[in-house]
Order: structure tokens, then sequence, then C-alpha cells
């Protein structure tokens, strides 16, 4: 009976690169990839990438518009008034929201405009109307004249047609990923059909001996895959389509053909088993699957030094430990990366939202590795405490408990009432 | 012809309350909501609420696991271990992972382990393989013997059973929010159909005479609709289903008839048009709908002043300015939080995720309000720079550079270099 004395050595820290350095590493190495189109309806297509540069049809306004409510008049005719000598127009109507405006305006003419309303040809200029005195009365009618206090200057109030964008302007970017703003953008311009890259599809795969799905009753000794479900959110959420490939055992020949499998998608997830070694095997196996392989093989970084980040062609591979927290950590630090760049969203600058919070305790970093640790974010009478998470990472209850992560540089003791940054679920 | 002056009356700041005092009176007066349950494949439900409690059916761990990879020995054994005396234990062969021990240890007796793997019955502790040197050689056979250097604590290294999770007892609680770590947690327990609420139905509606769908072609005085589809993006990420109900031209019969139909769902948020005095209306028909009505009608906000904050029975009605930039700050301050409400989530603590930037020149809140502002983040040299975006909130362009919203306090000049939170879209 071999015990394969090599599968136990410990994997050496020096030499490794820090999390900082395996992203750029990472970065520089994955491919600049445009997917296909597809067209979407523009109500479904939030959180997709742009796949061609928007241009205006038509010009933003289309037609002038009054940015308050108000009286729109002829500049040139106000040349001469003053507080003590108001100007009188002859107020000949008022502009309908949604309408053309009811006619030309001539000199010595004013029209009423609401906020938005189509300023009358002839007009060049609305006075707001909280300047005249005789609108805000209680009266039901209309006034026959207003008087002008001070001289209006020429464009004032006023957004031109093509202010905001002109015909044939490109607006937005191929490449970009789409929010709720670049929705409001396209359904202004009229583009109701969007054409965005197709989504990228991710293979996911859980190995080890001790895995069963989530669906069976695991027998003794066996437990659970934890892993396929949380990263397929994860990858869903950054706007990918999943691959579910299952269980693979811890075996040369069956891990390789389920690697192989997985590379027919555009991108591989792999979590390894807990059993001893699997990452030797897996990373024999990325090797010999193509150029230009393995990429990064461990990082100062706990949980999570086994990581492994691999291209066979322009296809991703991530391996990364099976326990379940470290997957999920792993899996945000460059997983989402790669996932973004094949999606073909152009670079995002890489800000990342976090919570600002104060360390409920003392807590130290482990040596040699930077630490990511999961804290339960508390109000505090100050603001937010966060409170790391005892227990191992292999703990279900720890992992409902936590709210997010905070990260803890090697050899370093971060004192109670640290302001930490806690990056949320 | 009428011009209605009292629809001029301008909005009277004093008075109304402040972004912070109009939230919690929002928070005090939405209703707690029970929705119904449906059981949704565990694969489908990141983002949805808990319905249950849920509770473990069997121990987890459900047998006795080893943290490391070792040597699973009797504690007893190695009372009187020391580095010059150590103890000779037989190595009597090693588990698999993902098997039962296949063997009872014998007193004497020594067996391998992996991470993760079962302890064998008899054992109560495992030695890391690292303090083996005859386990770490190149020799490709496992040696007969073990010698152990110190004592074993009983207990080292070894989960036992029901450590992380008792029989029956509860892991999570209904009204969480699920989370990919939930979702580990619950394929961890084999919950694979998990009972989740129901989603609530959210009916949108925008009302203004000069709004046509943006699949139409504006007439002059007309323009797209652009609320709607960036509305129903938030409201779909937030959990909510959407119902469409298009415009609903300014006039108080179709708008009431609009808001009542809007009723049949859990939820209405409904923009205004920017046609004068559109407020009003929405004002008047919703306190004529039902009680308690009317929570709160304007705030300190800009832009988002005429915001209408109603309940009509346990229905949550949210009017905002049809303005797009407005419609969506408005509605991440409280159209939000009532979707949550109504959803079932239980009372989420109230964190925001933000990005810490630099302000790139300075900015002064305006007379009375507090300013939410559009600003774009840039790369700088210690950290990100909110670049504030200059130009009306009206102006398409300037939605799509905006990455995120700062707050600037009423009546206060930020000057550059002040540190600031971005909330990014």
């Amino acid at each position: 009976m071999s015990i394969r004395p090599s599968r136990f050595r410990p994997f050496e820290l020096a030499g490794l690169p820090s999390v900082a350095e395996a992203q750029r590493i990472w970065a520089d190495a994955l491919p600049k990839v445009t997917p296909e189109i597809e067209h979407v309806d523009l109500w479904a297509c939030c959180g997709r990438v742009l796949g061609e540069d928007v241009r205006a049809a038509a010009p933003v306004p289309a037609f002038p518009r009054s940015v308050v409510d108000g009286v729109a008049l002829r500049a040139a005719d106000t040349d001469e008034a003053r507080d003590d000598r108001p100007v009188s127009l002859t107020l000949v109507g008022k502009v309908a929201m949604g309408r053309q405006a009811p006619a030309v305006l001539e000199p010595g003419q004013a029209m009423l405009v609401p906020t938005g309303g189509m300023i009358p040809p002839g007009a060049d200029a609305v006075v707001m109307v909280e300047e005249f005195p005789e609108l805000l009365g209680s009266r039901a009618d209309m006034p026959a004249a207003v008087a002008v206090r001070r001289a209006a200057a020429p464009g004032e109030n006023v957004i031109p047609v093509g202010a905001d964008v002109k015909a044939g302007e490109k607006v937005m970017e191929a490449g970009v990923r789409l929010r709720p703003p670049h929705l409001g953008v396209l359904a202004g311009l009229g583009c109701v059909t969007v054409p965005v890259y197709k989504k990228p599809e991710v293979a996911i795969l859980s190995t080890g001996e001790e895995l069963v799905a989530p669906e069976e009753v695991p027998a003794p000794g066996q437990i659970r895959d934890m892993n396929g479900v949380g990263l397929a959110a994860f990858i869903e959420e950054g706007g990918g389509r999943v691959k579910r490939l299952g269980i693979a055992r811890d075996d040369r020949r069956v891990l390789r053909e389920a690697l192989e499998a997985g590379l027919a998608s555009d991108m591989v997830v792999l979590s390894g088993g807990s059993s001893v070694g699997e990452e030797d095997w897996v990373a024999r196996i990325v090797a010999e699957l193509g150029e230009p392989g393995i990429i990064v093989h461990g990082v100062k970084l706990a949980p999570g030094k086994p990581t492994l980040l691999a291209l066979i062609g322009n296809k991703p591979v991530l391996g990364m430990p099976g326990n379940p927290v470290s997957a999920l950590v792993v899996y945000r630090l460059f997983g989402a990366m790669a996932l973004r760049r094949i999606s073909g969203e152009r670079d995002h600058p890489g800000w990342i939202p976090v919570v600002k919070a104060r360390l409920a305790h003392d807590v130290t970093g482990p040596k040699g590795r930077e630490l990511h640790m999961r804290v339960q974010l508390l109000p505090g009478e100050d603001g937010w405490i966060a409170q790391p998470i005892i227990g191992g990472s292999h703990q279900l209850m720890t992992m409902v408990k936590a709210d997010g992560i905070i990260v803890v540089p090697p050899d370093t003791k971060l004192p109670a009432g640290t302001a930490v940054n806690v990056r949320v679920w």
C-alpha cells in the first residue's frame, strides 16, 4: 500500500505571490475577447455588456425645452426692463405639456411654458414664474399681460436642440456593463432592442472522493458538496451562464475527462475536495491540457493558499480549495475578474464597494499570508462594528453569520477599534 | 383659459423632513408583512427571502472528521511521549477519503487520515503529518510504525459529531435574504427545495403629458419615458416582480384609474411627468384612495424634493419626480426599503456599501436640501477620485458618465480633497 509521500509535502510559502501580485499577473494574462452579439429586449438587459457603440439617431432634446415653469419671451424685448420700469408683454397663451407650441411668438408677446415644455418659435428665453407676482395669486383667469422687471439673457432657461446629444453622436461604448441609468438613456434614445454580448458559459466542477450531490444522502465518511451552488450564484450575478458538471472523483482519468468537458465552456471553475494532494492532480492535468497552462499556483492567501490560475488557449481555468469559505473567497478575488474579461466588459476600474466598520477585538494575520476573515456587521454607537467570526472555515454556522470579509495583512496585529473595510457577500 | 395659479405655488422647504427623518418615518410606517411561501429549487434561490426556519435533519459533521492530514491515534498511548523518548505506534493502514475507516483502532495502533477524513473508531486525536519525518521522505512504501514525539491531547485536530450543528438545531431563520454562503449551507444540509416567500409584485407607472413609450417616435413636444426601465431593473435586482402599467396621462380620472389598477399589485412606484403640478394631482388622488394615506410629502432632498410616500392599506405607494436621475435616487432611498419590507425580509441592519474617494473639486450643497450628486470615479495616485458630474440631471450624457452618488449636506461647502463615500449604481 503506497502512501505517496510526495503528496504530503507541505506547500511552500516562499516564492508565492501575494494576493495583489497574483491579481496583477492574472489580469495581465487574461485574454481580451469579443463575444458574439445577440439582441435583447431593453427591459431584460440590466447587467448585460453592451456589444456595439450606441449613437443617437436624433438630437436630444429634439425641440428646445424650458428648464423651469415660466414665461417664454424674446430676450431682446426685455433689454430695457428694470425693476422700477417693467416692460409689459402681451400674454398670448400657454404651451401645453407634450404639445407643439400653439403659435410663433411675435415681438412684444409672451407665452406660459411648463418645465420641459417646448419653447415657442420666436422665443429665446424663459423667465421663471416666481418673478411674476401676477401669476402667483389666486385668480383663476390668465392675465392679459405680464410685467418683466429685468433684462432676460438670450438662452436663459432654454435647452437648445441637441444640447445634450447631437444627431449621430456616440452616447455609449461597446463593453460597458449596463446599469439602470444606462437603461434609461437607451430608452430615451428609443433603443428598445439592445445589442449585447452573449453571456459566457462557466463550467463548475467539484472534486473530492468524499463528496455527494446535495440531493443525496451521504454514507459514513461522505459529505454533501456545498461549493457548486454558491459559486453558481456568484457566476450568475456576474453575468455568466452556469454549466453544472457535478462532482468528479479524485482520479486522474476522471478528472482529466471532466476538465476536458469543461473546456467546451468559456471558463472552468473547479473546487477541489479536501482529499490529500488533489491540487497536485489538478495542476498536473491542467498543465497537460494545453498552452499557456498554469499562470499562478499558490497564493499568500488564507484561506485559499492552493489557488490555481491557468489558461488553456483563451479559456480561464480557476482551481480552488474545496473548503466552502475558501471557494467563495478565491472566486471573488480571481474568478469574478476572469468572468468580466470573457464577458467583453471593457476594463473595469476595479473599485469594490465596502462597509466601513471598527474591529470588535484584536485580530492577527497569519505568518506570511493575507487573511481574508469573515466578520459580522453589528450596529455600534458610532458606526458599524466588525465582529470577527470565530470558528473554522468548514463550519456551517459561521457561514450563516458572516456578512462579509475583511483583509488582515500577513504577520500583522490589528487592535480592537481599527477601522476596517468590510466587503459584504 | 385657466392657468390654475395654485399649481404654480412653489413647494415650501420649511417643515419638510430631512432625508434621514423621512427614512425613519417611512420605516416606522411600513407594514410588517409575511408573504405566501413557495418552494424553489436550491440553484434558483439566490437573493430570495427564506420563508421558514431551516433545521438540520442530521448532525454536522455526521461522523468525526480530521482537520489535518495526519496520524489518527489514541491520545492515552502518547502520554509518555517526549522528543527524546518517542512512542512507537504500529501503522495499521489509512483512512480513504469518503470511506468508512477500515478498522477499529486498538491501543498501540495508528492510522493515516486525510483532512476531512473519518476518524477511525477508537482514535481520539490526530497528529499532523508534518510531525513525522518518516512520512515526508521519498519512500513509496508506508512505514510499519510511526514515532510520536509528544503527548497528543484528546480531541486534538478532531471535529466531533455535531460539533457544528446538532440534529434538529435551527441553522437559518425565516426572513433572511439568501446569499451564496447561505446556499452552500442549505446544500450541506440537503435542503434542495427551499421554502421562500413569493416575490412581491411592484407596479410601475409613469405619468406626464409629454411622455411616449420608448418604442414610439416622439412628436414635437414629446419625449420618451426613461424612468420605467431603470426602476424595473432596480426592483428586479431587489427581488421584486415588475408589473408595467406604462404611461398615464396627467389627468385626474386617468391617473386615478391607473393608481387603482396599481393597487392590485403589492406596491406602486409612480414617476411623475415634468408637467406643472403633477405632484398635486397625485397627492390628492392618493389621499382619496384609502387609509392611512400620505405619510411624507416633500423631502429636503435634491433632486427629489416632491417625493411622496404613502400607504394604502398595507401597500406602499411611492411618488417621485419625473426627472430620470431623481427617480433613481428617490427609489434607492425610499423604494428599496419598502420592497425589502413587503418581501418579508427581516429588518436589514441598513449598511450600504460605498467606495471611498476624494473630491476632485469644491462642491456646495444647496440651500436647505441635501444634495445627492452624481460623480464619476477616477483612479488617483492615492485612491479613488470622485469627479462631480457637471450638467443638469435631465442630461443623458451625464447619466452615462456617473458611477454613483455622493451626499452633500445642505448649505455646506465640501472643499476639493474631502473624503466622500460613493454609493455606486
